[in-house]
């Protein structure tokens, strides 16, 4: 394997729908919000990224089973609207910059197969401001303006380390509108409560777009 | 040298060839399982694959004479199976995951070209548990439940790094089945023991694929 | 994203433009010197690079706006000689040789498109010689001797290192003529006073090429 | 620039000519060697090899002339037998496996389009035996038998690392000859008496070819 792979499941039929990618990072909020959203939509697994900038081993299961490390798109019908989501073991390793464009940049390619437009990342913001359950920040003035209240901030003057930064910039340089939201963690340890507030948010912002 | 060469020296007939590898590691377990295996067997070499992912040094031998470090595939038809034998003198460095991908990628290219579809991967588990001899783990349930017994303990919820792991995973996503065998070692120092007891290990599955 | 991507925003009529580039460095002074160029000569925005070499964040603005780092090209027909001005946000990392020679590259192809055939790099320079305004060094003899003065040294049995040095390399091996002009900086803080030093000396270059 | 540019200057006829390598390393013992022979043998400039995988900076020069760093070809008719030789300022990064690879493959493939079908490799050995001038390793036994005399030990049983021992590597696998004359030295403090030694030696071996 010499270039990513992307193994298609599955080509289900969506109606314009929203790409929501939860990836592992701060607290593992992302990947803890995606999970939860998998479940609560019912949502399908329809495609699989096995990439070589992946990390090299295999994941051994309970019963023995071995696996690669992968990207997994999942598909839901059973929401507001339509939705694809993108979920992870594992990421590419922090200083392989190019790795992380080019599995961004498939990701999207995918989403827009699918004509989707709009593209939402959940992730951790490691701050010890609690006055808000999460920060917000968007592709477009008017996107911040409309989803930002009192529990959730607007994220000035900052950046987005990873995929889940990525994603939105790769997004907006294609022509797509995104929005990314972070829900407070106070640190590195697996924060459920603050996934919580992330799948929460997501699940309202939904039925609104 | 910008890609592999791999370097054909015979087209053996093969018929439905197990392809088994035992490359270097944890105790070098894999190595001279590999090594047991092709002077058991009397295997000769085949194909040869030099890599721009190698380290960029030759050996040198006792008699002053060079040669690039490289991947040997040796076949051998003098076994209840015929087998393709992947050995090698050195890996690529442990972050180049690209190059291990790619490595592994152009093994099984090889092994598919002679109809091979069971991929056996040969290493050490280094593990204070001494009351098996090997840890196995598979693609399938089949496999694992089949071949493990009280000396060979099933590899539960855990990793296997490197291409002893990779070959197998990779094999799975292009449907092949495989095996892992582990042998239980102690250290990073050659450990004679536990590689014949994967050598052993795997004399005696041959006979039962 | 598995390529750079250059977005081309408007394709402005340039006679015979000078290719100057002002890139992150010591001090930021080639940085400063691009803004303070652009500010003065009213350049606009013409074309962006994005690079799967750059960083893998978003920047967010004050009004939590995210989008890529990148390359920025801008024009100016407002001073005695047609300009391309390139600036940045950030550069490839250090240790990426690749990247900083595709990226130069990408910027002196765009460059070559316009018929320039004459790159000015600015940046700083870390040493307590406190004579000089700035260094120069150049592609030809007759440039470092043309525009040598009490308070423009010649650069001499030395290297200039990323981006500012390799841009005028690349030019030299493509044909085309170039001189970096370095401002005297004292340390790493941002240097207003180098960076005006680059400014002014570029603007009175531009009047005699 | 993405990948290397070889800048031919001149076509030189040659006759069957010996390819002889000396770059940076151990007591630039190699480095000094190819000097001495440039030198010597009136050797003319024929091609440059520039690569975005050599240092992301330009060289200055005491007149404040810049130009990049590349390995250098230089031919020469003056001598027993026609040979090209391969100077250079610099090399890839030790851990760019794949950059030296690349830039001994294009050197070789240079090489052959010469008719040239034998590589002598020049380089430093740091040892405490001082009982021998130089140690010599080679593609063929032949040539490390022919070769070796009291002040010219056969190197055994170790490595070669670097382009010196890669290109002897590369070119065995192409099915070249090749031998590599190492001077011992003491450090890495620039050891002219040891590049002498090399020097002398491939003088006498290109009469004996």
């Amino acid at each position: 394997m010499i270039k990513p792979v992307l193994k298609v499941i599955s080509h289900p039929e969506l109606e314009h729908p929203v790409f929501i990618a939860g990836l592992t990072g701060f607290g593992a909020v992302g990947k803890i919000s995606a999970d939860l959203l998998i479940e609560s939509s019912k949502a399908q697994l329809f495609a699989e990224l096995y990439s070589p900038y992946l990390p090299d081993y295999v994941i051994i299961s309970e019963d023995g089973m071995v696996r690669l490390p992968k990207y997994s798109f999942y598909y839901s019908r059973n929401l507001e609207r339509d939705v694809i989501i993108l979920a992870c073991d594992t990421q590419p390793p922090a200083d392989s910059l190019e790795a992380h464009y080019q599995m961004c940049g498939i990701a999207l390619d995918l989403a827009e197969e699918y004509k989707c437009d709009f593209v939402v990342t959940m992730g951790g913001f490691p701050t010890p401001d609690t006055t808000k359950e999460v920060f917000i920040a968007a592709t477009e003035q008017e996107l911040v303006e409309r989803f930002a209240t009192e529990k959730s901030g607007i994220y000035k003057k900052g950046r987005i380390i990873g995929a889940t930064g990525l994603l939105l910039g790769l997004a907006k340089v294609r022509g797509m509108k995104g929005i990314s939201i972070l829900g407070v963690t106070s640190g590195i340890a697996e924060d459920h409560k603050a996934a919580f507030s992330v799948f929460k948010f997501v699940t309202q912002l939904i039925r609104k777009l």
